[in-house]
């Protein structure tokens, strides 16, 4: 607790619930994004669903974006920007047949893990939102790191960078 | 809670958390589904992602399932069968392309709500389960019911007659 307040204190703008979501993994940074330092946030498997997806080939993925309480309260309530604190994760798994259903298709092996982190002030140069790809845990390389605003920026800057909308 | 109390002693065999969860809904029978009597459990929106799947054609649909907390820890223990009081819920929409990425598909319209419920004992006839199929929030007709325990048991019955699986 004591970490989480000094770091709190430290780095002044950002928020005490996005310190929080980034203790645990932020000490090692191994497990930082490039450009972004983004981490995976503690118990993000447990935060409500916004939406599942599907994306074709090459990636032929099936996909579901979970948010913290922040990014829920902001879907739910139909605000934009995103308040800072804001965090969505992105899960995706090779979209596979289902065994047991002829028409169904299921999760296969799990692909990436894809985060986003709100705070407009230290992330001002990427419309205030900070970016992380993760396979098997680990941040993707740099490269990779590099078209995530370029994209989001060209094709839903009006929705605040964010392509995922909340399924009702 | 009275009532709650008072419907708990009345079953007897039906466990305190699955009463909880249906006792809102559940006073008014046009809630309830035919044959199970299973109704929307009071706020599985909020409840944790079990799986997302795609039904093909003629369905066409992108879903999610979500469960409380005794089947998310169910599903976690790896545990058969489920206990009593597991409820899971499937969602259903339209699956559609997204007007942001060419290779992405979305959620469109809300077709079904689809509701498991175990009690072991009430539903013994049926695997343990109880069925409920919503439309618009309204429950599903008799003959769409009449289905539902047949098909799960002819191809799931050696999972506990759940389809779906926890995605990683």
């Amino acid at each position: 607790m004591r970490k989480i307040i000094l770091a709190s204190l430290a780095a002044g703008v950002v928020s005490s619930a996005v310190v929080a979501a980034f203790a645990a993994n932020t000490a090692n940074p191994e497990n930082l994004s490039p450009i972004y330092g983004v981490s995976i946030p503690d118990g993000y498997r447990k935060w409500e669903l916004i939406a599942p997806a599907q994306e074709g080939e090459p990636l032929n993925e099936l996909r579901a974006v979970l948010g913290n309480d922040i990014a829920v309260k902001a879907y739910r309530d139909g605000k934009l920007p995103f308040p800072d604190g804001t965090v969505l994760v992105k899960l995706a798994w090779k979209h596979t047949q289902s065994p047991d259903f002829e028409s169904a298709s299921i999760p296969g092996a799990a692909t990436t893990v894809q985060v986003m982190v709100k705070d407009s002030k230290k992330y001002a140069a990427s419309g205030g939102w900070g970016f992380g790809r993760f396979i098997d845990g680990k941040p993707a390389d740099l490269a990779q790191h590099e078209t995530c605003f370029a994209c989001h920026e060209g094709r839903v800057k009006q929705r605040d960078y964010v392509f995922t909308k909340w399924a009702p």
